[in-house]
């Protein structure tokens, strides 16, 4: 049995810049999860958190009491090594749809529990249920079956996972308090370390449509969840990429379903490639795989084919036709030269207010929803042709999308040249 | 009707060091007060005003919003001037007890609604109730009926005066966020202001048994207090006053009320007849009285006889028999030499265990338990004679009121100096 601390001695200590000892965090985090500390003393210690900050100590700390708070998955049963990839959110970030079977046909196992949607940034699983029959909830078992039999499952993470972060996450999002890198990083990696996976790929994104808007910011939330990884046994490797403008050339769940698809048949926006490849040699090495290229498993069908394999295990048609929108519009380039931006917050903005977001947690989104994007920056538009095209099943919702595009693009003379990187850095142990 | 904002917009502005807006000030305190703003909303932005801080517009702006959460008093149609005085809290602090009687036998009417104790510092209703018979619950209609008669009230606030005020502070209490210089001044002003008095005394205690241990801190509060009251057309003038050592030799209710009657006979330890005058003397000024000179009313008893008129008018007999505990314990001194220093803190403490303070609001109190002093800092004592006197119905309590003592006094060499003032500064607008 821990110690008792009072919360107000736990929170004045944070509150007077001290350092929250071991025995304040275990007892404050395992009380929050039992309702002992109510919602009012907790926000009230993550805003002293958020503004005073922790150390790599009260850090670990904090994502190993969070980890305590529920169960671990274990995936050492597996004939398969395994790896894991987090994204921290951006807008048309398809990556995980094809990165997943791709590591799998190379021989790296990824059980990708992800989460839905909420404001400009889409969710993995509103992305799949687009593909009709699919489902997100697998029981543990089938979850392990899949993984052993097909190598790559994307499925909702089950409640049993660190609740305290749960709880801890509802309650930052209601009292200013998510924008604290200790309870960020803590938040993502409580919940990758329960899961049990041997290696872990982090992709932290930089920029506009990002979290993170400054490669300063970004740089220090990758280094403390690569030090929490590290520290709990797990091999982890940071991307710092780029979030000014969107990934590929979709926003949206069914879109950006089919963009995968091109990218697992070979094609594909060269962007959404190059990320897909660079995080799955990441996800391979870190978990020891040697001498394998990803780039012949997309060349020559075989991610396409997990791809298929692990839609069809849970329930999707790989073959079924793609919801598409009832109404569109189209914007059209007012000049002739280079786009030279194409703002990734603008983008996600607009395809959240076409309907293919939602607004607050259980809302329903719509499957064909999104903006389809003509060019990309560093591309030449011609005055008059198309250069974005909206998609909704609700024209009404049309006006306040376009809003939030007025001020998202600029167009420059047409030798303007444009300085475009996917990945920024990469941030090891 | 004013402008919605979100709440989380609000937090973040502040969370961001911004300064909140009017229309932000006033909607987040209505909203607060209505249920709409939750507890978990308003603790997170309480903390972040605590790290943060609010400029003089945002706190008066705070205060007036408060203040509109409620009623507002009116003692225009009594024929007094009126004069209020406020305490932050000490140990023996039992100065309102002589001075609302004396001041209201020198001409300038006083209307003190008064609180009870918590923790370490007792509270003036929890004395006078050591009265038999006294009762602090009066109508606002009976209160001023007695102003008039009488010229002196002292009696619990009612519930309609700033009760955003009271919900924050019961939220403050368990979210460490009572030690908030802006949020202290608003939470006193604001309740101070609604109580529409025509001039205002404020008593800052400094020292090891107030909550401003630091001249310094204690400055910047009387500052905040005085601009608060000018603003809103209130004669306020603040006191900082030494809480380094109890007031008077006594802590406790009853044996208080006992130093107080021996004050009003023209008796009684210097320092609280010194604090006494000099208060009576600020009150007298600020509302414009000019040539009257308190001590006389001490002197000839007509602060006496206001003091029985006061008591016998809510209940309470002025001759009957104070309560005396059942049990009580002589702490000697170890040493002989001069009482260097006795801890306002440590004295506080021991009282509160012996059962004259509450740990929570509602607690009981015993009329009799509290600490009798027999020396002062500065006093010369010998070895094994008396030093305190402890005092409970309970004398299980004797134990942890001892600990409370052990390093709360230092005995020098005889001729060691003690520098000794009551009133340490004088703030006005």
């Amino acid at each position: 049995m821990t110690e008792y601390f009072d919360a107000v001695e736990v929170i004045a200590t944070k509150r007077d810049r001290n350092e929250l000892s071991d025995e304040q965090i275990d007892w404050v985090i395992d009380a929050y999860t039992r309702g002992v500390v109510a919602d009012e003393q907790m926000s009230s210690l993550a805003m002293a958190i958020l503004l005073n900050g922790m150390n790599r100590r009260e850090i670990a700390r904090w994502t190993n009491a969070m980890i305590a708070s529920g169960e671990r998955m274990d995936f050492s049963s597996l004939s398969w090594p395994t790896a894991d990839k987090h994204s921290t959110g951006g807008v048309g970030d398809k990556i995980t749809l094809p990165l997943a079977p791709l590591v799998a046909a190379c021989g790296v196992a990824v059980p990708q529990l992800s989460g839905r949607g909420l404001g400009h940034t889409g969710g993995t699983l509103d992305k799949l249920e687009a593909i009709p029959g699919w489902r997100a909830a697998l029981s543990n078992a089938d979850m392990l079956r899949q993984l052993e039999e097909i190598g790559a499952v994307i499925c909702a993470a089950g409640s049993g996972l660190a609740p305290a972060d749960k709880k801890l996450y509802a309650l930052r999002d209601v009292t200013g308090t998510v924008e604290a890198i200790p309870l960020i990083a803590s938040s993502i990696m409580s919940k990758k370390i329960a899961e049990g996976t041997g290696a872990l790929v982090l992709d932290v994104k930089v920029g506009s449509g990002a979290f993170m808007k400054s490669l300063e910011d970004a740089r220090e939330l990758a280094d403390t969840m690569v030090a929490l990884g590290t520290d709990a046994g797990v091999k982890t490797v940071a991307l710092l990429t780029d979030m000014s403008t969107p990934l590929g050339l979709t926003a949206g769940n069914a879109l950006e379903v089919a963009e995968s698809v091109d990218v697992l048949a070979g094609g594909g926006p060269a962007d959404v490639v190059e990320l897909t490849l660079a995080l799955a040699r990441e996800m391979l090495e870190a978990a020891g795989k040697k001498g394998v290229d990803p780039a012949d498993a997309l060349a020559d069908g075989r991610a396409m084919d997990v791809w298929r394999k692990m839609i069809s295990a849970q329930g999707g048609d790989p073959d079924a036709t793609l919801p598409v929108a009832k109404e569109s519009h189209v914007v059209k380039a007012p000049a002739t030269g280079t786009l030279t931006r194409l703002d990734a917050m603008g983008v996600g903005v607009a395809a959240w207010r076409l309907g293919a977001g939602r607004s607050r947690p259980g809302e329903a989104v719509q499957a064909g929803a999104g903006v389809v994007m003509h060019a990309k920056p560093g591309d030449i538009v011609a005055e008059g042709e198309p250069l974005l095209t909206l998609h909704t099943d609700t024209p009404e919702r049309f006006e306040r999308a376009l809003a939030a595009l007025d001020s998202a693009f600029d167009i420059g003379s047409s030798d303007e040249p444009v300085e475009r990187a996917v990945v920024l850095d990469r941030v090891t142990g």
